[in-house]
């Protein structure tokens, strides 16, 4: 704040703290798949490997990309505001897409298996998740990106879209953590307590992703890494202020 | 921000939601019981009883209780601060003092029953809760209350008190998560899938932690509730500010 409006430079340290999540999360995506390749048998659309897409599917695109996402405006911030938005917005895209495959896969591996579906904490999060994302988005783009939108809602509404984008991906995490447990305690059993490679293996992938949330969550909160508001977007917000406090009949 | 230093009044919403929060942290403790008492036996601390010590009182302490000492400085937003201060800190005595007795309760049933310590996810997150949670208490009583800490110690520190602390919290709610999780799955197994009562019960219980978690978070984050610096304070920090800015020897 004590900078001139308008291109501030990054604050020192973080570039290194973005780094280290992109290292955690690229590791997170890694032991996920060194987990199903090891010690579940890899990866297949068809037959008993389906239910694998399920775990890399949900990793990639609710944590590694939900997270990239959040940081788009801390990353990039002195990109002008409409392309950081429209790459949030594309991240998301993504990570959408490629959850939706992990939830299909997931659904028709059960319905394959005669399986009851949805009869879990970790499936009941997860629906959670998924429904809270897509109402997430929606809300975001037809506020954020849809020409019409008015200013005043904008700024009305924009703290309670950060707080539950983060909330919804601290959920995702939860939600990712319970299913490994789930998957480990179902394959596992009583063996689980002997120290077997893929129950340590599993733990660490856990810890893995507590790592991910928590430094997103830090590189998110730190108010001196918030994106500075610049010199157009101030002057702009100006004339938005007075045109939509004025008396105008159509807005409000 | 555009109050006049000293009692401001609480904002609209806040009473509500700081009722709400203890509503929902109170059907947590109530549902917790429940589910110990109707499934698992009730609670004791000779025989096989003394397990279900371990999840009741960890519900109480390091849920209940750590999350009211975090919304202390939200709903005793006018008392003064040495006040919220020494309450926010009594409450993690507490609340570490009730994890304490749930932590001694599952390892001394371990060790009565001969099985392996800290093999699972939920213990590595346990362990990792409990030693965090006691070094953040131990350096925030040294900076915050001791009355030797420089106050430029205490504005530096400060952010990642409240970072770390709200990070902590979220970590005990994750760890709770997996630890019902854990208790389910070693009893139902397949029955589970069959949505056995107690199975309904314990997922209902999950998202009730989810949601204390969640309203706690909100409560804490909105920054149009966060404590208004009080009158005698600002002009303190701007004396100690002046003090501290300056060339002394001793500071920096």
């Amino acid at each position: 704040m004590e900078s001139p409006a308008g291109l501030a430079a990054a604050p020192g340290a973080l570039p290194y703290y973005a780094a280290f999540s992109q290292l955690l999360g690229l590791t997170v995506v890694a032991t996920t798949g060194a987990w199903l390749g090891l010690y579940r048998g890899g990866i297949a659309w068809e037959g008993a490997l389906q239910f694998n897409a399920h775990p890399l599917c949900m990793v990639i695109g609710l944590i590694f990309l939900q997270g990239d996402a959040l940081l788009v405006y801390r990353v990039f911030r002195n990109e002008a505001r409409r392309t950081t938005k429209v790459l949030h917005g594309l991240l998301h895209v993504f990570a959408f897409v490629i959850a939706l495959v992990g939830v299909v896969a997931v659904f028709d591996y059960h319905r394959k298996k005669g399986y009851a579906d949805l009869y879990s904490l970790h499936s009941w999060c997860g629906i959670l998740v998924f429904v809270l994302y897509f109402v997430q988005w929606l809300v975001g783009f037809s506020v954020f990106l849809f020409p019409g939108a008015a200013f005043s809602l904008r700024s009305r509404y924009r703290p309670q879209h950060i707080f539950f984008g983060a909330a919804i991906f601290l959920l995702s995490v939860v939600t990712a953590l319970l299913g490994l447990k789930e998957a480990l305690l179902f394959k596992l059993g009583a063996k689980y307590s002997t120290f077997e490679a893929e129950g340590v293996l599993a733990n660490v992938l856990g810890l893995l992703l507590v790592g991910f949330g928590g430094t997103v969550l830090y590189i998110l909160t730190r108010s001196d890494w918030k994106r500075p508001p610049q010199a157009e977007e101030q002057a702009l917000s100006m004339d938005f202020k007075t045109l939509t406090e004025g008396d105008s009949p159509s807005s409000q």
